[in-house]
């Protein structure tokens, strides 16, 4: 509860607008919630979807959970979804996708949907294309223009160097590579913009699932690269989102 | 060299307006330099100093490289610097200051510096006050403003709470913690814009030198946070302030 | 054999009360078994039932280890159990239940069996459910009264904000979180008695099976935590237990 | 603020008792603070201590910090701390106390301090003492018993069953182990109540700095143990004084 | 593009025997793949093949990339193949054999393929077998003569000292070993040429996935010796070929 | 060769009793074998048989290497063996004994086979059964007796104590202990023979597979351990069969 | 107390020959001491001394540990011993001497000391001596003769067989090595009796602090090794001499 | 001792051309040293001089190896050096060399030496340039021509292009590289020789001491890329000396 909401209802309590019971009531629930207030303004102000993460949920489970936030009017993403959870999905939400490669169902898009902004996705090889794929559809249902390139690992950076010109006016770059994750610092070195890591475990032997991309990554001599966990093409593609929206609304607060 | 360029400069040559030695020393230049034409453009474009890294090196050599910068007009951040390293540097730049705490050197601040958006800095303990000092000046350098706030740890809410309302208005939060690294978790949960963790090697015992903290970053359960390497507030406070400079200045490019 | 009784012993064998056969029988059973005298006395003074770990265990030998126990008449508390091993008890134990969540099976709860004290058990995600089930069936079969709170993690603190008066009277708080493994310092800030933090292996990625979670809890900056191996659901309720026990019984020995 | 104080408050501002400024203050007090009056409740509950960490903080500044607390009427608890530091606290504290082997400096005891119930401390070897002096004076400070038998390793059991008598009444174990950290599990074989495993850093090669002891001690085969960080005298100190007062004050609260 | 190619194509433009476009498309095709003039060159230079790793690929797609790289001339060398996919490239591809122990698909050797230098290949166990196989598969596809020797580990010294004599005229030796990993060191100490140390995952327990085999070879006491990945059968026999083309084909630059 | 038998067959050659071919074969022989020698003569002496490690073998290439063993006399010890791999040895070894619980076969005793000296095997928890079981059935096959004494952890100590009087006697124990792995320390500090600690993979969570019994063994606080690899226990029974062996027979040999 | 003695010690009683205090003093002791009887039975029994770890102990504490076992009439031996602690100790211990390579100092022989059987003690290389010289004086001083060869490491297996014949007729071998750690296993194929491996920290880079050596060790693919800690030359000293103790002395005892 | 040779010595012994006293020496010396005539011709065939590890010895012992090394007519080379090590070899061997930053001493060139073949040595950064420098100098010692180029890190690609023509005629590449270690992947993309890369312990936080360089480069996906340990320089030096030889050699032996 902000300082002149509290002063209002304080002043209508004192005035005799509200009894003490009422003004008891919206209190405590504020109390009771705390931070909660700021949660919920999240989701009003971003207008970003509720996300499910479909992994160990059954197929009934993870159908219902959707349908009661399509029902609410926000629009569904699933990651980690399987065919099954999609078939119980599609069957109560008319309209939703499955993204394959991506292991994604995303609800029908409203009427008024609009994608602004620019957002790049690149993966070093083809085995990293599902975690990239995560990303891309996780960035494109929170509402943000996403041009994506695969396969541009940098022991051909020729390819690289051919896909560049294409995402030069990204306002971020999310870039996914297993085995020795070198491909965000060489993109980092190119790129004026933040650019968001993403391990994968893909790779074998003393790639320990992950752990050499990671700490590639997380070692990175390139500024303005940061890391999310192995695999995490969801978080990879949430934070951009994040980022181009704030690049596309700019920003009216100053402290 | 893009396209137009290298079209207007091969009319030329067939036109004879030059001749083949100036056209091969054009173009040579390029190829030799290939991806250097984006790396000083990005210079160019963000008005980012160059950010020298001072450990390991003699006061003499962390001076003269800092004199060189200087000189170009180039505004001077020397991180990882000691007392001694700041005495060469004063000797040669006029209004350098040492940012003790933050272990940074600065030189001085043009005339019609700016700080513009809004960054805020957060730390657990009084320990990690060092790196989150660290991301403070550098944001501050690069051109942010920012909000810093240390010792609001999750084991004491209500001191976290009380701030809260000083940076709900940034556009991206740092959050430096080192043992349990929890904190970015829960700054995650209340605040809606970009979080960059950065964990530290603060702790003993089974902190393994930041090990733990930097896994409970990477393996947050909170969407919209990412991570930079132990100790890194350097590589925090550069993408903060990249991100915030986004916000502050849109984007008006499109795919 | 405490001093008393074997003075007691002694004596009776001067008076000639006892020969010296029974003397040495009654002697060498205590050498023989040693410390065992402590752990029989321990099941008398504290009616804890004997728990029987069934992961790898064939359902027939679970069914005649607990039958065995059933009949000594102590209460029957198996852990790890799949549905073919409660099948197999429940025919040799009538009123046998089966915790399925927990993957529990406890016998019948005598008819005069009361819970007492106050135990609270929390998880911070719906995937630390059977985790947390464990926990709490055992903290139950041992005697105590357990209140349960799931799926209230730290980015979401105003869930739990909101469950907080539920568990506050609460002797010892177990706090059940995977991935970073946080909510046990943020419990740990807010509680004034023993927590007792259970790292689960959910996660994926840098996770590393419950790692990430053991080390963030072990770092943790709250004093009052201590910790229990990855999933040990029953280590953690065992122990809660025995701290409610404690509370509820008081203390008359003093050194 | 419990709900009796918030009706309280909003019907004495209906009825015109304080004015609304007063009662927007005494809740936005309550707002800011939101959780800190449950840390307050617990400090004015538990009578126990601030504790300050001293390893990096000046002389200066720990008497400081240690003087404040002093002038508040609670008594003083440093851990961590040097000679120098001490000689600091004791030029502000008349009658402060420095335990050597503890590395711990402790302000006078009130003239109606009293110790209750009991708490042991045992230590596997000579080297693991400092470790173990931290828990027992965190303890005492705290207002338990302490009885403390070092020197009783698994490799010796007869010294440990020589002392178990004097230890046998405690409320709870504090054990202290470097090396392989077995003693634990043989002291959780034999005494049926909460034991607390402290690892420490003590051993070479294989152990790793502790984190062998700290695996095993996980691992424990023995029910109702739990462990804290490595070398983390205080943790344990304070997790025991916590349940030692449970015992002693019994509960007199129900869910 | 090498200088003397861009001065010339600049002299016929400027002499009007090439036109703009012409010019353009030439500097645009190197100018677009910058680097992959280098990769093209390569391919042309050594003759070597393109090598697919077949691992997740299905029959259809490994067959498809086969048939295609064979119809560019080049032959094809498949490794981490299945029986499954080796039927689908052998419907396509006559002549392709499958490699079962090296798990490798080849195709049909040119009517002038010749091998040349020596390259040995030995390894330790019959289980390290696969990995060694698809080394010397790899070696042979790429042109070199291979003599291979297996089960020659160190506790059985003198199976080597027998075989010794059939590798001492190699021009590099691939040594492929799991469990301790020691087989390198020695061959290191009794051959005065290239080791390439391959660990392998065989073991169990400590072996720890191979680990244990790659931090003895990285660690190795005999110069001469380098490391690939665990496993890594191909990347030996690749590098083993480079050498041993280098070894035949001597060297006429100088710097 | 020792030097007595070389200076032999000089000397026979230049007499004339042996040509220069019979004289070269057999230093060939010895010379292409080199330390074979030692390694057959070792077989001899000590009448140890050929153990084969059966994991990854086909039942008929298992029951091919027995058969060939077989008939060469010796004693067969086939470890790591399943039911299937039995039948395709027995159809080939009439008398092959399967040990279910040890997975290990032994092909039929000689008439004239005696077991001698005193081993003793002990294991801390049922589960690690399998493991002491492969011990205690390779000791035996070569030629010791062997006491088994299982599920005596250091959790309940008087069953350790109460079977102690049996192995007192012993040579050397082998001890097997999965979680903590504390029973080697414990036995070790009562026992004045070698004990040779062999860590299982029994346990979950922080056990990492056996990490940490095999670092609490390794951190043993008892002189007198050492060490195997983790599930090793035919390497625990076939050292702890050398070491018996050598107390039986004695030492003649001085330096 | 054995069977015997405690009937031996109640006929006594009985027959009024003491009376109930000396009983009960004479059981209470060995109750009291448990399983110390064996303990005290164990030093009677094999002769060897009390061992003093000296890291860490003041030169005067170290002085007057082992002036007290001096005055027991046992041998005095102290390790990881520093030239200062070996100055105090000389003060009044005249006779003893320090052994500076092994960082160990001894007491002064009986006059009656002889040394049996033959241990060999084999070091990889000149770094490891440090940790070899302390199994020497250490099995040396528990009364076995020692054959010492230090540095005949892998890489060069031809100083290794010169080596050979002088300690073929060891009992036992205690082979010592840093970096990869491959020794052990290659002795082990040559010798045919136990072999006890230590891993030392030498090294760098990836041998991370003799991790490599101990992995390789215990993964040794030859029969009859086993592993101390890294660095512990003291306890494969300790447990050399003990089995070559009884290969000298036999066994008469049988199960 | 090869066939040939043997045979001539026995019929040399038959013919009574020598006498057995003589052929004993012969052949008890070449079983006696038996690998070691490898060794040995190695030396010679090679030219390479024997290598000193300085780290640990004593700038007198230096001094002497290093002057019985120069009196046999061997160059000498001194890796991990000191300038206390190198003024004690000057002042033994006139001419002698202290590489500073390669912490390397070198003995005086003959007056016949050349460099021959072409060895190309790049760093990422200049904190990795000790470690290069190590390299350089060990390959130039070694008789190869080598050219170096330092701080061509992946973040700035423009350096690696610019300078990489002078290095696209070199047999081998040496790639030092420290934090992420992605250098030699980008390098093996575009070079078609060996490429050997040399992970450097430079780096912070989640650098662990080059652990994340190693396995960066470990699982690099260029072909043709073999790693040695971390930080040693010179082990990658000689390695690439060794190939550098074979190319300017070429290759006469055929299998």
């Amino acid at each position: 509860m902000r300082d002149a909401e509290l002063k209002q209802l304080l002043r209508r309590l004192a005035a005799g607008e509200i009894d003490e019971a009422a003004a008891f009531d919206a209190l405590r629930g504020s109390a009771r919630l705390g931070f909660a207030t700021v949660d919920l303004a999240r989701g009003a102000r971003c207008g970003f979807p509720e996300v499910v993460f479909a992994e160990g949920k059954s197929p009934a489970d993870t159908a219902a959970i959707a349908a009661r936030i399509h029902e609410h009017g926000q629009r569904v993403l699933i990651t980690r979804a399987t065919e099954a959870q999609f078939e119980a999905v599609a069957s109560r939400i008319a309209g939703a996708v499955y993204h394959e490669r991506a292991r994604c169902i995303t609800g029908p898009e409203g009427a008024d949907a609009t994608r602004v902004g620019h957002v790049a996705v690149l993966s070093a090889g083809t085995s990293d294309i599902p975690v990239a794929e995560e990303a891309r559809v996780t960035a494109e249902t929170l509402g943000a223009e996403v041009t994506a390139r695969y396969d541009v690992g940098v022991a051909g950076l020729h390819r690289l160097a051919a896909e560049f010109d294409d995402f030069r006016s990204a306002n971020v770059a999310v870039v996914v590579a297993g085995m020795e994750g070198a491909l965000p610092s060489v993109v980092g070195g190119l790129f004026d913009r933040p650019v968001i890591a993403v391990p994968t475990s893909i790779g074998y032997g003393a790639s320990f699932g992950g752990l050499a991309a990671l700490l590639g990554m997380l070692n990175s001599c390139a500024a303005g690269v940061s890391v999310v966990n192995i695999d995490n093409g969801f978080g990879a593609g949430y934070l951009a989102a994040l980022i181009n929206r704030l690049a596309v609304t700019g920003d009216s607060t100053k402290p």
